[in-house]
């Protein structure tokens, strides 16, 4: 590990908490360079939905590449793209009655999330965007000012400005009404709120603590945004290719957003690849207005593709998580059934799940203990407060299993050494 | 054709002038679904330095793929993450006396731009920073600010704020001493130039017509930011990796930069991949401070390490080039000799070229002409006046005098055309 | 009226609703042209406190201008700055147990707000600013960003930043615990706000609607910021000098605000002026960091001293406003007792007291109503909702019954007007 | 004097210099409590043209006074403000051909500009300002944005963003042709530079230095604003009211501004007031979006009509003004002559006058050395390089001389103190 300490930058982050050397990967279990193997409840931060390199897609990509396939294409047209768009218009557009016009953007979610926010000042000519406590978009300039963690904006070095955070589902313990401030601004001209272009949203927060928001919130939403003529922007980045169980994590509420941002998962070999989805009346970029080098990654159209027809070509895989959902919701209940009220407490939706420890440090010390059981888990929330529970939706009901005793012995080596 | 046509967002730009659809690739050569085969000039806006599918990287990323090396690792330690780092270090680093850290940030060249510009704020608690006339760093917001195009600039829909462009090498046609005005405005208290964290540049400008800084000027400017005590950051990222002769193209100025941006060819088979090198002691960011969760793409770093063994390891491919951009500047020059005076001017280094036309509309002609015959080549400036030539360093001297032929033609029938 | 109508300003604004050229005054009445006189409810927007050219001193100034004292200085030492200083000191400062440095901005009250919020963000090193909903706090660039009405910010013509809305009291009927919303964001690492450097708040909001903040909330809003490190400012612009009772607006809170901006009637004759007054750990200026050329309006000087000897050398003037107040309420009430519930809402504190009209446009139409009667009042409110009753402290009982009447007359008039 | 040590804010700048107690004043001459005489080559940073207290303008100050005519009016329609329309359209406009709209901001110099940018913003729809080197426009947000002084700028507290520096008229000694750097970037559609609404320039630039813009430049400037429909926005608060000779400053140069700046002198004694000069196509604000309290002081309308009357009914002013100024040059240049070349360097036109010290300190030396003898006359430049000599226009022959021979003494003291 010397090479790392010797030239890697400071900014590295997950390493410091498993110090060691991964070197080969299937499926929900990661192996180091001393034969150990780790089940993985963190699925590379939502990009891995289907677990590491998946034997489905894999095949295909390494025929592509054997062929010679065109590896990188900018926004030139191939065949691979080709088939792409055609499979995700018949597996994912058509059957949910969405229209959308597709763009490639650079393949990170920060770059989707800027496009989207760039689109729809363009669109209405207004510079300022609604964002959500404790929201998470991305590091660069125009995501980070949507988001809501104060270490990561201090990163920016300038003032971040043009957008105002609204009060997320539940900020309130339910206490006061959806959008009371939110639409009683709107609604005043003397509010000195700038008017926004747009809403932008997770379905549920992932960085932010696995804060799910309920359908009834999400509906007055998109209500409030159609009301105001406002753009609600869905960032799906982390819940959508199905880590809630839809493939789309809005698709509960019923809601169309007018734009929707799509990474992580999407390529569904880990592969670098985004999209920005765009209501067709909204599509109004003039050519190359937003590009990106890496748009056209080709090998990721690939993969993509195979994924959509291997997994959601029925409803097999939502079904699957919802249940693998609710598995590890009942685990989390009887944890916090265990432990001394409030102290405990679940969240979730899907296969995103989260325990929130009341005493700061106890879940990055669980993690710490799940780490040593050979078990991958991070923490989320704006004092790292909960324990995230990720596993790829691909992972077997024994792996999940097999992950939530170590989840058990973890929590509870924790709660003892806590009350020690 | 019509999946595009439906589907895609009018955003999309080079397919417009490229209207087929590439399937495979091979070194210098795309070839579209109707089996026609194309000569690449273009070279993926300078992310396939060596060429399409380059065979002795292709081994290597098909080897990892099937062992199931980790595809995707965060900033997770990874056997090919260390081996890239080592590789790096060896081949590329010490042999030049240069000891930067090494950040990997979102896998695209706008992410390290935004990298870099975060943490030069970071250090020097200032805000402001200098860019060049037609400079191109991205497309997200941090990156766009600095960047020069009134187009892409226009897309943010917010005012762009804390950069000023100062005048790039020749601005003037050598009218004007060097840093003149940038010297002055820094010397002066009351100048109203907010003092800047950094200097942003690129040796050669691609987007902005290709144009190349004199040797004294980049020491100029390096040494006004030791002076003045603002950081240098050369965005290295089309300039770099071979692309005009050396590995890093500030290097036949002597300079040290102190953020070096790296992407495109840095992987070798135009995989998303970036670097930000920054020097030790600027390497002041907290864990995490910036990140992305493409940041761990180890197929590219399987990849990345390959080409630098292959090409880096002696100097053949750095005396390749030069002698390769000689002999297109010599066509170039038999060219501009044929025209009438001034209408046609050869530019660039290494094997960045461009032809620039007087007159506004030819080289997109010239370029059209040249995709008729079978020859990729895109404009760049601001009115689009330069006709660019990037081959992949890799091309064949045949293949390179198989295009030098179809340019010649190209640009002589633009000419009758313009004449008539 | 040829001269205004050719050659003034579209951006006129008093004139549109009072198409008459007044000539002189006295006390609570203005007389015009055609020698009809006004009886006065609107007293300089709260510039003439003290009523139109009060002969306590008149005489002082011209005594002043026929001895030639300095007019203008600058912030050059002269008795009538050191008379007014002591004086301020005595009758003002001292028996308040305030130790407030005074500064001499701009003689408006949008230069001490700018100068106020320069200095916050020069004191904490940070940028943002909580002001409330319906704050009006002047229209230069940086008093306008915490203003609250959207007709005034769209006049910027720039997205007026660093500068966040929060809930002023009472925005909710009561129905939302106080500094809910401001006192989670600022407690929650994750919420997205910028921390502020200040709090600006004024404590009966004019402009806004004549919405007094209650005693408790104004405590809160002092121990919030105390208990976050924000400095807080009192815009004391309109409600100071009396306006409400006391000095000072805020003193009925028994808090002691870090900044407090004062001007319109400290001057006692409508002559420009203005203060900031500083706590002495807080006045971190270097000479003239903040500075404007009729800072030392010499003229004003005299008249606030004399103002200050004549009105606040005892108590009376105070219990004064407070009796008339109640006067004004009580007639206010009693109109609201004639009309159906709730169409009809007394507001305010001390003597500046509104009526707010639930139907839009009743307010305007009260007023010019109140003109052709002969009586000067303003609306108020985000959409003019409010009649405004702001007549001089010093009016007589005589003339607060027969503007009372006219009220009464005019309210009436325009009730039956809407319902016929 | 100890009150102001107690009581005044450490921001105070004047009084550092001139540690006297003033009390009266006429003419070029102040008197302190110790019944010293002091000579004004200072004349209140601008704004006492005619001197102090001059009693052309007294005597109708006073019966105004006496007769209570309305003092505070925000812009109601009074018959000061008829009358000094009326004359300013009629001694100023007409005769020079101008038909400018007139606005009356807050009564200051950086209001002014606030409304002139805020105005230039609103009809373009852009956000950007072009300012110029060293120059000086105010101390509120907007007008401190296109200031250039770092320290000043500094105290912001916030980035001043929206405006970019151009070199001012000589500032690379002629070198440079005029406006090559910005004609430059505002041709090329790469260039970066955000598109400006206006254009804001000082004629002769006073706090930056006594820099007098050649009357070509302001001409090739006001061209280039045409050519390219950028506003002219001609800032004229201390070189306006015949500081340079004629009335406007620019008449020299023949040209007819879009927006003019006025404040300072325009009342004439010393009394805050400022006037937004507005071409009729461009006068195009709502009612009240720009406005403030002060903005109807009617004692400085009735002293800056009987200025207008009194000084510009002919041009026995604007001949007197370039004769002195002319005297003030002589001497200037004697002295210089009298020095090591280059280190004293005479600048200025009319009577803004100033004498360039190379070494540093020695300006501030013989600022002192004047004061000692009775003499008030104050630095400028951004290094407070420059002895600026601003005496009122209405100094008699007499005392021009005796300040002259002090100012020889002075220097004469300085510099071989310096040689010492």
């Amino acid at each position: 590990m010397t090479v790392f300490d010797d030239l890697e930058s400071e900014v590295r982050s997950y390493c410091r908490n498993w110090p060691v050397v991964f070197d080969t990967a299937q499926g929900a279990r990661l192996n180091d360079v001393d034969g150990r193997s780790y089940l993985d409840f963190f699925a590379g931060a939502g990009a891995l939905n289907y677990g590491h390199n998946p034997p489905q897609l894999k095949e295909p990509l390494l025929e592509y590449l054997r062929r010679d396939g065109v590896t990188h294409g900018l926004d030139m047209y191939t065949v691979a793209k080709g088939e792409f768009l055609h499979t995700f218009e018949e597996l994912v557009l058509r059957p949910r009655g969405l229209d959308y016009k597709v763009q490639f953007p650079g393949p990170t979610g920060a770059n989707t999330v800027e496009s989207a926010l760039k689109l729809a000042r363009k669109i209405t000519g207004r510079e300022s965007v609604i964002n959500f406590t404790n929201a998470f978009h991305g590091m660069t300039l125009g995501a980070l000012s949507v988001t809501g963690n104060s270490m990561k904006r201090g990163g920016a070095g300038i003032p971040l400005v043009h957008a105002t955070p609204m009060p997320f589902d539940n900020y309130f313990d339910g206490t006061v009404p959806d959008f009371l401030w939110l639409d009683r601004l709107l609604g005043d001209a003397g509010s000195g709120l700038n008017e926004p272009a747009a809403v932008i949203v997770e379905t549920v927060q992932g960085e932010g603590g696995i804060n799910p928001a309920r359908v009834e919130w999400l509906q007055g939403l998109a209500d409030l945004c159609h009301r105001h003529e406002i753009l609600l922007i869905v960032d799906d980045v982390q819940m959508g290719v199905g880590r809630t169980g839809p493939f789309f994590s809005f698709e509960i509420a019923g809601i169309q957003p007018d734009i929707v941002c799509l990474s992580k998962s999407i390529s569904g070999y880990g592969l670098p690849m985004a999209l920005t989805l765009i209501k067709p009346e909204y599509d109004q970029w003039g050519p190359g207005e937003h590009n990106g080098t890496f748009r056209g990654n080709n090998l990721a159209f690939v993969t993509a593709a195979a994924a959509l027809r291997e997994f959601w070509s029925d409803d097999v895989m939502e079904r699957s998580t919802l249940a693998k959902g609710e598995r590890i919701h009942d685990t989390l209940e009887e944890l916090a059934g265990t432990a001394r009220d409030g102290t405990l407490v679940p969240k979730g939706r899907g296969l995103a799940r989260g325990l929130c420890f009341a005493q700061p440090g106890l879940a990055a010390k669980t993690c710490a203990a799940a780490f040593e059981r050979g078990l991958l888990m991070e923490t989320a929330g704006p004092s790292d407060e909960v324990m995230k529970i990720m596993p790829p939706l691909t992972i077997t009901d024994a792996e999940l299993e097999e992950g939530l005793t170590v989840v058990r012995e973890s929590v509870g080596a924790t709660l003892e050494g806590a009350a020690a």
